[in-house]
């Protein structure tokens, strides 16, 4: 059985252990295409989270690694960098005049950056040595969609007429993406 | 000033017409490289939906016109297709195990589809002639973020270094890409 | 068992068809007493839209078919007139000085009117034809009262010296209204 | 100006006396066609309440008074009798299946009784002393519809036509009802 | 299992029993240490609250009887005198200038005294007879946190040396007050 | 003028710089008599959290320092150790059997502890050396109450009977506290 969230655990068996989460400071590796690495604390890893509207989470930058651009759907985003400089920015909505204004900004260790809820981000470390960041969610349950693997690598795939369009590429080259997530 | 939302109108000169909408039927130009058109309606142009928590659209394709990719980053979308054959879907987000994945179907006249709040989706007109929907959003201002114009297209640009590793393309794409948005 | 809501599907087996409905353009039978005839869209006839804040009717009126004054205790309501000519109002609430203002107008195909949370409402079909709406609702479980049934007709009926009394009527009217009921 | 609410008042100057409202408990006049009379405690009365999700009133009955069949549209009532016995009802909303059941009892002097969001209810007092009831709701501003009152009372008057069909009443019932409002 | 607050009834057996609690004027015992007593009214006592965002409760007073300092931290109080006079007070939060500020008045019989969500705050009988008060939260389920039982008699206790820290009290003061509770 | 939370800027002058704030890792002097300091990262010192419903802040610990028992009336925290070793711990809501539970653990670098709304709280160094953490709540004005400063050190203070009687001290002993605060 499936509720909104998650069920809760029996009040007369919970203990402090359900409300603490060990080893979010150390290092994760970062060996994949993107070099970067993102290790989640939500109600299923930290069952003390359940109904309490906020979560957490780490992510870990190789030298040159990137967060791709990304949305929560669900909530807001605030991250702190913990180790390394990082190019960061968010694109703003659609308006009649002057939308997707770009924001951005090279932060580094002990900089704040706000996502504002639902907005495209990305977060790029611009240093040869790791960089690493906490995160917190406004939100038990944001949800994360990568923009290149929700449109290009999605199962089964979009279909590249849409796509092609969209982005006013060749069909082609649509096609070679595709094949690539 | 500006507060979250709007202000309110003062109640004692408020009138049925804050509360009326005119021409959400009628026809609007697709005449654009997408061939689609989306016409707002939300507390700016109904005064009466203020702090009400809905909103309403009207998408105008012409043939074969898509409404590229998107998000709405506030709102969950429910759209009615008033006119024509639409191949429409979203995509899911990311999972542990098997996420992206794309739901998708060919509706026509008098379908409704769901678009959960935040996720991906978008709207293809596969037939010669104009097609027409009617949408309903879960908030006053769900907001909506098209995916190739805020990637490529923002102002200023995104450095072609993150997007280029994101998606995995060329920089010459993507310089290209910018170039066309 | 019951919970606030509705239990979720399980995400594994949920398919686009969870989140499309077909024939919200099909006009409905109107053969009944008040002409009318309203089709629900909720989370019941379409799973996809299960906690995410909104739903979807459509009203059939036949000639002169009323949709007669009803509240939704748990939503606003916008409804778009897909055909025909309608007479429609809502009532404000008490207030201390002029409350219970009724704001109508006449609206006809392709015109929206808004119906904030909870207020008395109708449509009236002014035309010798058939006149159909969609209507949108800020909640996924807006909930009707009909209020000439819920008054007069409810199941035990509501005592006759408490009616006589608020619509300071005679009891043999009131009687005789229970009895049509 | 005016905001979705109130404004607040300046931290600085607020004092107790903005969160103390005096004489909740003194019977009020109930000298009115229906013999009973609702004092208010909300914001408007009471500062202290703004932004806090709650609000009172006091239910004052002369014998055999009535508070006649209404709604709160915004908000859940919770009654206190604190003198007297009364006949209190609700009746609940449209179903397929068996809705417009009217739950009723008669109550006195120490219970408590539930009237849910939205839903039609009165309070009527069966003895020939008076009868007072505290009562909470759960929202700062719930509001009141009086159902006679905003259906047969309303200015400008609700046309004949539409009263006339909705509660199957000769259109001169409907035009003498009209008159006594 | 459980949920996030409880489940619901199944709405074919409920009745009005549901939502009607008895005795809430009856007086209570304060025969205890504090001499006052607290009698909850939410969902467990009364089912028909589930959901709703609304309880109650009733506080007894003996002479000098004191309701010690507490919090609600899920809600906001509103505290009605319904016999006595009574000593109350909260204290503002924590402020860069000035916070903790003590907001206090003598109310008696009639008055309304408002609790904002969270604050500390108490209520003494300064009568040498016994008082009562009835009592509306703005939630289902605002919990209860006596201070001097949370602090000194938690199960098992707090160190002494934060307490004794904390409240800059020599360490076997803090071991005699926690031999108290 | 003042709103429920904080006026908007206005988003033509807004940057990039209103979405970021620096230093959150700079260590704060702990040199006061509890030995701990925090540092808040709110819509004021971080205006792009503004309506966006969460909110940081930082807190030092000197060798022995302690954060003493406090409570947040609008939001849940959860605090990750950056530096050092803390006995950190909560206390639950009165129940009618066995509340006031005390959840404790011994946490260090890298962990994390979820403290829910409003619960009584603490984090004590007890280590010889300084330790920091950061901290993240579900609200953008969680606000914060130092248990012992609003009970013994407010302004003006709260009556002596009412503090001796609720934690069962001579009133002399309470005067000594209250002339410590």
């Amino acid at each position: 059985m499936f509720v909104n969230g998650l069920f809760c655990k029996n009040p007369m068996t919970v203990t402090i252990d359900d409300f603490v989460f060990h080893g979010i400071l150390t290092p994760q590796s970062t060996n994949n295409a993107q070099g970067s690495k993102v290790t989640q604390v939500s109600a299923t890893q930290l069952p003390g989270l359940n109904t309490l509207g906020v979560s957490m989470a780490r992510v870990d930058f190789g030298p040159f690694g990137l967060n791709p651009p990304h949305i929560h759907p669900r909530g807001t985003e605030v991250q702190t960098v913990l180790e390394g400089t990082l190019y960061v920015g968010f694109v703003t909505s659609n308006q009649p005049n002057g939308g997707n204004k770009f924001f951005t900004k090279v932060i580094s260790m002990g900089d704040i950056v706000v996502f504002p809820q639902g907005l495209i981000h990305f977060e790029f470390n611009i240093g040869n040595t790791p960089a690493a960041s906490l995160v917190s969610f406004s939100s038990q349950n944001p949800g994360t969609i990568t923009i290149a693997n929700a449109t290009f690598g999605s199962e089964p795939p979009i279909s590249v007429d849409v796509l092609s369009k969209a982005f006013q590429l060749d069909p082609k080259i649509i096609k070679y993406l595709q094949s690539t997530f």
